[in-house]
């Protein structure tokens, strides 16, 4: 398959604003990329499938997980967080992708985790500030990342913690667990 | 060693406001154990020796957790969960507490942990909202506490967990995971 066979594909499984929100994706990893010396085709390539599982129904990512030896705590906790391993899946399955790295750049790019790739960081942070985004703190995640991936991804993580804790929802720990480590990284703290 | 013997031991080893914590936690653990049916005879124990090495120096409770097998993985957190761990062991060695209930309740004073049994709970609660605490937030922990144990300790993690990200400090993973508990157990969440 190639690039515009993919792009009409995932396309094809999602509604229209969510397209120019996988296309803004695709833009930010590929700046991302350029700017910290990562690999743009990689990352666009992550970037275009990141979200092809997005629209699934519940219950059609759930087999997935049960069936397919996707790990099972997934299921303890948000929907949210499903689509990522789903979508890796996928892009292996059906799209062909046999690169681990891009692989894992979908797979942890909602969650992130500890000892994330360059990859894995710009796609994760291009999610969070893609020029569709917009919630509070968005341009301070968008001008820290001139500067520095792992600071501003992890003004990201901060943010979604933070959002959780307002909401009352519960907080995937792999997401402390990669917000820790970008402590680490930006003031060894 | 009898109780006015521990009490004194206790005291001698923190500084007199420390002092004063400690009876705040004594009397509130007592309280909130007999509003919500635990035993206050062992929630007062657990108050009393909660920070008995609070004011170790760090070398010593390094020594302690290196030589005892306690967690290492508390080597890499914030040095203020070592007390807690620590404490514990020394309230069985020292003390001669061989309650496992009341151990615990030390042990997981600072940081809850998944599955907290209700001293557990009380003595973690005594500790945030006692009558010398005084942080933004701490009457509505004291206002939860007239009818939910659960829901002011909710209100007590997510109150650290922002803290520590205001502060750009590293989230001890175990706190999450007691605070994602505390979520289901308050709206099943």
């Amino acid at each position: 398959m190639n690039r515009e066979e993919m792009i009409e594909s995932v396309k094809a499984e999602m509604p229209e604003r969510r397209w120019l929100h996988v296309q803004g994706v695709m833009a930010t990893s590929v700046e991302l990329a350029n700017r910290f010396g990562a690999d743009p085709v990689r990352a666009e390539l992550a970037a275009i499938l990141h979200d092809v599982t997005k629209y699934w129904p519940t219950a059609r990512m759930e087999q997935i997980i049960r069936e397919e030896q996707l790990p099972q705590e997934l299921l303890d906790y948000d929907k949210e967080l499903w689509h990522a391993h789903v979508g890796a899946f996928i892009a292996e399955r059906d799209y062909g992708v046999t690169d681990p790295e891009i692989l894992d750049a979908i797979r942890y790019h909602t969650s992130g985790r500890v000892g994330m790739t360059l990859l894995e960081k710009i796609v994760c942070l291009a999610d969070y500030m893609e020029p569709s985004r917009d919630f509070p703190g968005v341009n301070k995640i968008r001008s820290e990342a001139e500067h520095s991936v792992e600071k501003a991804l992890l003004t990201g993580f901060d943010g979604t913690i933070t959002f959780l804790i307002e909401k009352g929802k519960r907080i995937f720990p792999l997401t402390v667990l990669a917000r820790n480590d970008m402590v680490r990284q930006v003031n060894g703290g």
